[in-house]
């Protein structure tokens, strides 16, 4: 994603109550923050948020942790944050630092449009390489699920090989999911994509 | 695939000394019609035979072996047939009965735009479906390879998930695989869809 530096944003995350100044010392016992025992659904790279902030109002059952790195992107998401949304969390974090921050509590992981960093000498930073898998091990409470979806073709192939690699299994997986009659919030990003005709891909494995 | 019914191909098929007459009698031993201990690289739906027969003209230290069930597709590749290739083999069975005539001697198979058979109720005729990835157990030697390609979306995507269910690993993968720049020998089938501007599929899986 392509970052402009945008005026007060630090400030702007600061004073939103819906995004957690320590993480770290929830690692563990994040059900506290929720004050209840419902599945944690977290989504690593949020960007502007459209698809973690729609899944909470959708599934109000379920919590939602998004996470991103960059103030310049998660201000955008704290600015679209109308009413207080109990269910919805944001942490600002760099995602090779997830262990610390969580501990065996997380139920779907959520990557979607992530970075496919696609030269080889990148290939550690790539959200579905081995190195990630590894960490993700970490935050998952017990069933491993991931949901992946990406306008990018090679990404794409890269991640079904490392996953099942990785003994994912595929449970559900679209090659042009735009064209398939499923339910699917859009992120800001997959919109654009989509609308000018090329395939979504998706993917939910489990392991 | 439409079926005609070809007149004399019966007739053809029978004379073609490529074609092996009672491969049952092989079963376990087909390194012996070989007469070399070479791999031996099984294609279940030869259709017309393009793919094998010029796999066996490039891949002289690979033997091929070719199965179709009607007469009607198996004589024009019968006819294809210039020279003889020694590296190369038809049998004309229904592969539901793949068991009765190879045992634990193949080291990959190929399938090859093979019927989607999309309707549930058909599900078991389907070349990747459970019941035949069981089949197929008991034909490979040691190693099980299976590299799929397909235009079909549905039935790549319903395979990649029956695959990876059944152990398999996604070793290679393209979503657009003439848009690669890797080496591929095409099937009939797969030229008239390629030429439309189609992706083809390909997966090579192993287990």
């Amino acid at each position: 994603m392509r970052l402009k530096n945008v005026k007060g944003a630090d400030k702007k995350i600061e004073e939103c109550s819906l995004v957690i100044k320590n993480p770290e010392v929830y690692r563990g016992k994040y059900k506290e923050i929720f004050d209840n025992n419902n599945p944690i659904h977290l989504e690593i790279g949020m960007g502007k948020g459209n698809f973690i902030i729609n899944m909470a109002k959708t599934f109000k059952d379920i919590n939602f942790i998004g996470v991103e790195m960059y103030d310049s992107v998660m201000v955008r998401a704290v600015e679209k944050l109308e009413d207080n949304i109990s269910n919805l969390r944001f942490i600002k974090i760099d995602a090779v630092n997830i262990e610390e921050i969580f501990n065996k509590e997380i139920d779907v992981l959520y990557l979607n449009f992530s970075d496919p960093w696609p030269k080889s000498r990148h290939e550690d930073r790539r959200l579905t390489s081995l190195r990630f898998l590894k960490r993700y091990d970490n935050i998952f409470r017990k069933e491993k699920t991931i949901i992946q979806k990406t306008d990018n073709r090679h990404f794409f192939e890269y991640s079904l090989k490392s996953l099942t690699d990785y003994n994912y299994k595929i449970l559900e997986i679209s090659l042009d999911l735009h064209k398939d009659d499923v339910f699917n919030v859009e992120t800001e990003y997959e919109k654009k994509f989509s609308d000018k005709g090329y395939p979504i891909y998706m993917a939910k494995v489990i392991k």
